[in-house]
């Protein structure tokens, strides 16, 4: 099974609109299309029902499942679903290489079975498996956790290097085992992550737990790309899924963990009480987009070409020299990298006693085949110069290595490991 | 504009299948009814357009908004949407009766402009107050809220007495004004509940912030009840909303809070490792109702009659004596107190250093008419003695006095204070 089959089959809502061909009858198809599984889209068509025309009421999506078994791990090239739970775990000390290979290969059928719906085999409480609501188990593997394996790990698995502007909290970094669990429901989440856990914690220990969002299923038309809390359009620019494009950009093609990639997990706080201070000018130049449709400055649309050689009437560069889109693509370095970002919304209590009104952020999740080559000039650039790090500040960090996927009666990581 | 504009209109699933008389046909209707606003459900139905039929898709359900103007706030009796923030806040000293009116007036602009899906008048994000996603707010009056705008608290407008079980936290506890903010969709919630605080920051500040989660939009048939962490079906033996009996529960019918309604919020942690251990009769012995489908275990459906009589071939009762739901209703006192129950699951990151894998419950919401009358009597019943109390413990807890609702001109809580 292929990547293709976790993302949509049919051209997309963006994919059309990019190439300019969208007319509303098409559009709506595309979107149809976009976040709905196989078991979905191929369901009976409405028409086949005659009283299903009475009822305006689409059919519950609870049981909508992703495939598990493919060349990849779901979860990466899949759209991303509502609610996410990710999970770092430390390994026990005593822990060794048949110990891992063990918890894989539970967390592997608990996963394959969740996501599709049916109950982990130890679980309790299977009525809470039943609507596995596009559910996917995405596992990556910190340094540790190949040594201990006795495996070597790829040259790049290790902590970022110390940026400028970090301001890393212990509790939201690094760990031997991510656990990404994503889903449209959020009871689905939580309980797939207690079943991971449960079987998990012979053998390692919650390093921490972040607990990320996007808008709820049928909010607004499938494939609108999110909004973060600034209110910004947050993703435009990334590869579309489900082509030869994002293929190159995300899956490794050699090597142990050929068919696997790279994950950073950053936790970045948003200094909400700074950017209402800011007025609409200074903010839509600190990114380079417009915060109405998420347009570049220099017009156009949402996936309009940015032409970053215009100037206003004064003079000045219409997207500024370190507007963040710009600094992120790297125009001024005659570079451009690219990565896939998945990110969620964090919003949380503010800590006990500050006077503070709100806690939040961007769980700022980035895939990529190549991290040195592809993830780490662009937060290189970022880190040294972006109008926008006045108001972020990266709080936690973790690099992971996503091994591909694997087959039924495979475990994942077992390419790599074995 | 009366209650029933913010309840289904037409009858629900459940009171079509509690009268017996749902054929398919009719339950899709009724069904459809459920949880869509006016605005929805008046939209061109699908037969109107021969082109809907070609989509599978429905319209987005982001512009959906429920009524603020009316006799009773919002928030009560109107479907409970996915996703919910409770915020209780502290007055300044400072703040005194004139304080607290004009903190009123800005509070019911905001959620008057929100939750119909236009920005609030100094809201610096508009593109996140687009999509109210039935967003509602609903205010409630500590004591001390009361007695500063020289107003006599009821009676009843008091800290709960101790009970045995409780272990509270001065997190979770008390407060001077409550606001609820819910809606089907996270990110909506986030930017109401930041537009709430940035107009109530200089009168008050946060005592505490507690997220709740519900079943995404569209993950199962709409009115389905939820189903809680432990996987029981919670809810069913509530009042239906939208009809008389529901009122007699719920609405203060006299004096100042004519309209209006007492809340109980009670944070209950459940103990997930103790009840994995226990094993499935257990369980629903705990409740004397089936996991499966919430059904009594004296037979029959969700929402059969529940037959207390009944003992088992060894002469047992088969909803035992101090089952939760047994006790909860006084069968055995010869008493039967009503309650309205909105609760939410919540599920946060376990205490740095724990070995914990999870930190969850309920975030145990309740409004009746009368607290002394209706809702003392059952928790006193169940702190007393409920099998299920052996898996939960009360950790935060808070009455709140919820004022009616107002009219276009008038201000949330005015009828009370004026
Ligand atoms: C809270 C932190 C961040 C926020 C709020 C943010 C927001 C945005 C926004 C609004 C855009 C323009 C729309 C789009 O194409 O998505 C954008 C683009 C982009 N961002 Fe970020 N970003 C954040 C952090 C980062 C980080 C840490 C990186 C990588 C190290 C990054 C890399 C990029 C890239 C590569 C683009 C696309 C540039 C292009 O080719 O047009 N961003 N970001
Ligand atoms: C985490 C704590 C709790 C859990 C997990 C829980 C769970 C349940 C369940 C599964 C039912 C049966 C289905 C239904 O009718 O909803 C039920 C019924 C009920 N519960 Fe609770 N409950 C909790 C706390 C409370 C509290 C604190 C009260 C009130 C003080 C309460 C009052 C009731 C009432 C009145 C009923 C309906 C009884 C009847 O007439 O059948 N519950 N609860």
């Amino acid at each position: 099974m292929t990547s293709s089959a976790q993302g949509p089959s049919r051209p997309g809502r963006r994919q059309l609109l990019r190439a300019g061909t969208a007319g509303a009858g098409v559009l709506g198809v595309g979107a149809a299309a976009i976040g709905l599984d196989r078991a979905v889209r191929d369901g009976p068509p409405a028409s086949a029902s005659p009283g299903a025309l009475a009822s305006a009421e689409p059919a519950p999506q609870g049981g909508a499942s992703v495939p598990f078994y493919g060349a990849h791990q779901a979860g990466v090239e899949t759209p991303a679903p509502a609610s996410a739970t990710f999970l770092a775990l430390d390994l026990h000390d005593e822990v060794d290489r048949e110990g891992i290979l063990r918890l894989l290969r539970l967390l592997t059928d608990d996963a394959a079975r969740l996501t599709q719906g049916r109950a982990a085999l130890a679980d309790t409480e299977p009525e809470l498996a039943a609507e596995p609501a596009s559910l996917t188990v995405t596992v990556g593997f910190g340094p540790r956790l190949l040594e201990r394996a006795q495996r070597e790990a790829p040259s790049w698995l290790a902590p970022l290097p110390a940026f400028e502007i970090d301001e890393l909290d212990e509790q939201f970094t690094d760990g031997d085992l991510l656990l990404q669990i994503a889903a449209e429901d959020p009871l689905t989440v939580s309980h797939a992550a207690r079943m991971l856990l449960k079987d998990a914690r012979s053998f390692t220990r919650v390093r921490w737990v972040q607990r990320g969002f996007r808008r709820s299923p049928g909010i607004q038309a499938p494939g609108t790309t999110m909004r973060n809390l600034f209110g910004q359009v947050d993703g435009s620019a990334n590869p579309q899924l489900g082509g030869e494009h994002f293929a190159k950009v995300v899956w490794i093609d050699e090597g142990p963990f050929a068919g696997g990639t790279s994950m950073v997990i950053r936790r970045i706080r948003m200094d909400m009480d700074g950017w209402d201070e800011a007025d609409r000018t200074a903010r839509e130049q600190a990114t380079g987009t417009r915060l109405g449709d998420g347009a570049p400055l220099s017009g156009g649309t949402e996936f309009s070409h940015a032409d970053f050689e215009k100037v206003s009437a004064h003079g000045f560069a219409v997207i500024p020299e370190f507007a963040h889109m710009r600094r992120a693509r790297g125009v001024d370095d005659g570079e451009h990298q690219e990565i896939y970002r998945r990110p969620y919304n964090y919003d949380v209590a503010p800590p006990a006693g500050s006077s503070a009104i709100s806690e939040s952020g961007q769980l700022f999740v980035a895939f990529q085949a190549d991290l040195a080559g592809q993830f780490l000039p662009i937060q290189r650039r970022l880190a040294e110069l972006d109008l926008l790090n006045e108001w972020t500040t990266p709080i936690g960090s973790a690099v992971f290595a996503i091994p591909p996927g694997c087959a039924e009666g495979e475990y994942l990581g077992q390419s790599v490991l074995e």
